[in-house]
């Protein structure tokens, strides 16, 4: 592995991690009001249009870190949506 | 300009993007309580690694995403420096 690759991987564990202390209070309190759809929708197609960047120029960091970031924003949709 | 690098922006707005109603809210409140240093200190390492990478691997999103990024995490810190 290049040490560019590992720079990489270790930004998208720093930005990712960032992401879930919101995530586990989400998921606790059930309340997710604070949170709005504009805001939801923003990153999921923002996270969408960086994986799919990143399957393109074939880098590894940038398509697992917003794999990961995929998946805590449609939990926070899930949550959202089941619990308002 | 190639159609990844087009999306690549586009993804870098979407995310950029939404950071902004934190920005705008902590420095119109200038109350950053609810923002912790562990939480800052994440965002403002994995933007630095995210630019470096960027650099590396010659991403113009990530470079400019990123770069936008630490402007927003610079004055969030200043912010919560500042006021507390």
């Amino acid at each position: 592995m290049e040490i560019y690759e590992i720079i990489g991987l270790i930004a998208g564990i720093c930005t990712t991690f960032a992401f879930v202390p919101q995530i586990l209070k989400s998921w606790k309190t059930k309340s997710t009001r604070d949170l709005s759809w504009e805001w939801l929708f923003l990153l999921i197609l923002g996270a969408m249009l960086w994986f799919i960047y990143g399957v393109m120029i074939s880098s590894l960091p940038v398509i697992l870190a917003n794999l990961v970031m995929l998946g805590f924003v449609i939990t926070l949709i899930y949550v959202k949506h089941r619990y308002g």
